[in-house]
């Protein structure tokens, strides 16, 4: 199969040594250094990490927007895909040696929302960038090689190291036909790519002949965008203040553009002349709240469906007043895109792999592990959608 | 059959003169006096008004809320039933003689809206407290008897008169067994009793076993609570801060109670500790923003729904953060509880006659036209859930 392959007992119960990138404050450069890994404990899986990659929500985390009290060292990351090394006492439904994607937004399985099939939230492993030690014991599984200090981690993930450790709740393992260049892009699917196709499939449910507006062209948003493609959406308008990001949006199927810095009148006054009236749905990738105002009057009065990717950092409110939702204007949110993960992540991994969603696109990089910081940068710079890191 | 009867060609074609309950200012007394109504145009529909009753809109556009810009004098009324006198040119569905309620949020039927079945918003009749004429012609049905000058429409309907014109997309007539007991109930489906039930079935669609929170114990609030024992809810929580309301509620079907004046935490941790998270469905029939926040707090994460009935007058805008919606609570408005009133009236009309939903408890007082001041101020004192006024 030319896949990395590890031999059992190997490494099974015991601390592993490997590197890790090492948050030590907010902006600061990571660190790459050797970390202790213990052995999972009941119910965990260690996972040896074999591609990585940077999402907006680690580049708010590494920025420490709104954390003043997270913990340091942590090691980031949520975005990866890798093999697992071994599992602790009771782990049933994934085995050494398979291939998985770790869940950020985990499924325990048996919570009341777990049990409810509109919802993908889990009471005991959803996302909580605060969480910073494992839920079996409150102890961190990662520890500094000299005096062995808890290195902290990150959003029941932590994929900025050769190896982790997750609850068994927040790990899938996927199957289909993979190999090497399929297990690379898989590795989309634990954020970004799931996030906004799912927010087109499973949140809006976009069916064909739809019109769409994507606010904000990055990684998400063009998940979006490709998820309606997929569904077979009449119009897709992409909307960003850079232009650049519109050349490969084309490519992914966006069909119509505007920059709100050439236009003289709001978006969605350009919006609602482009459709008449207004799209079925608008999806807002950006996180800003006179983005969302904008993304919420582009929608057509009737049925008109917002539904919210973007992180909003600061104390603003919903910029719209209650009376406006009597136009029949409706807004809600999408966490992971309505996927939950164990139970619809297997599917979905084998839609991607037959082609019904391309991937091809969003690895715009790839840089070796130690090169993160570089990643980061064109993160940060808009240069890239994902930039791959191979550990 | 004991109902009032009209002989035809009386007075088709003519102008009739009667006694109407003009306002002349916000909030000023209404004058009963005699008016001109003129013969329906073209596909417009007169009707003599039997029943009419006062609903909160009534109410905050008698007070001149929010609307220094509106026309006088002008006829008020919308919650109606009445027997059709005559049709003017081009109207088929609804003939002499016929039994029907006019419609404040009309139904053309070809418009973009009208056609698509997940709204029941129309283009050209839809909700404007603002509409002061009739669409045909831009003038008014109404005029004084002196000198001939207009008196102003309101909400598509004017029912606080003998007679009134609507246009014939804002009227339906209703079917089954009606009798004089029956039609005067039938009043309650020309607004509050729809708005309430509607928004318990069709927006929220609320089921079997569900827990449901109604915040106001009005009119409005008690038809959201009848709607929701009809579909079985387990627990109906009704929240006031005038506990004589909930005597009423109590009988009609409202299992639990709190009143946040007798109460030192917040209303939405009641409610979470009272059903295991939150409510399924909350309801907000008050027209205010804190209500609303604790209505949105009150409902269960992952899959809460706030269903928004109160009209919110000041410019504040809705009380919720936008990362708040990511805990998978939803908040969506309701107009005239998402019935098409031609399409879906006549059919829930048989329903309650037939008992599905109860509708004996609504009307609390009865009054002779001329004594509407009184009703109004029935209103506005809380002692009324609705006033019968019989022309």
């Amino acid at each position: 199969m030319g896949l990395e392959q590890l031999s059992p007992n190997d490494t099974k119960g015991k601390i592993i040594t490997c590197r890790a990138a090492v948050a030590y404050g907010a902006g600061e450069a990571l660190v790459i250094e050797k970390v202790k890994v213990h052995p999972p404990q009941k119910k965990e899986v260690r996972i040896k990490i074999l591609f990585t990659s940077i999402c907006h929500t680690d580049l708010s985390a590494w920025l420490g927007e709104n954390e003043a009290q997270r913990a340091y060292p942590r090691i980031l990351g949520h975005e990866a895909c890798g093999i697992v090394e071994s599992v602790g006492e009771g782990v049933k439904d994934v085995n050494e040696g398979d291939y998985v994607v770790p869940l950020f937004n985990g499924e325990c399985g048996h919570c009341k929302l777990c049990k409810c099939p509109h919802t993908n939230m889990c009471q005991h492993f959803g996302v909580n960038p605060m969480k910073k030690d494992m839920v079996a014991d409150g102890a961190t599984r990662f520890t500094t090689v000299d005096g062995g200090k808890p290195i902290y981690h990150f959003l029941n993930t932590s994929t900025f190291t050769e190896y982790t450790v997750v609850d068994s709740a927040c790990v899938v393992k996927l199957s289909g036909l993979i190999d090497q260049h399929s297990l690379k892009k898989l590795t989309l699917l634990s954020c970004g790519v799931s996030t906004g196709v799912g927010a087109a499939w499973n949140t809006a449910n976009v069916q064909s002949d739809a019109t769409v507006a994507v606010f904000g062209l990055g990684a998400v948003g063009l998940a979006v965008a490709e998820g309606a493609r997929a569904r077979g959406a009449s119009k897709i308008i992409g909307i960003d203040i850079n232009p650049d990001k519109f050349i490969k949006a084309r490519e992914m199927g966006v069909t119509d553009f505007i920059n709100p810095k050439d236009e003289d009148k709001p978006v969605y006054e350009i919006i609602r002349e482009m459709t008449g009236g207004g799209v079925d749905f608008s999806f807002e990738c950006v996180g800003n709240a006179d983005v969302l105002r904008n993304a919420f009057s582009s929608v057509h009065e009737g049925w008109g469906l917002t539904v919210i990717l973007g992180i909003h950092t600061t104390p603003q409110m919903l910029p719209i007043h209650p009376m406006e939702l009597f136009d029949g204007r409706r807004v809600i949110a999408s966490v992971f895109g309505g996927f939950k993960g164990r139970s619809h992540l297997p599917l979905f991994a084998k839609q991607c792999l037959q082609g019904m969603v391309k991937l091809d696109g969003f690895i715009t990089h790839e840089l070796p592990f130690k090169e993160i910081n570089k990643a980061f940068d064109l993160l940060v710079s808009g240069k890239s959608l994902r930039c791959l890191l191979h550990l």
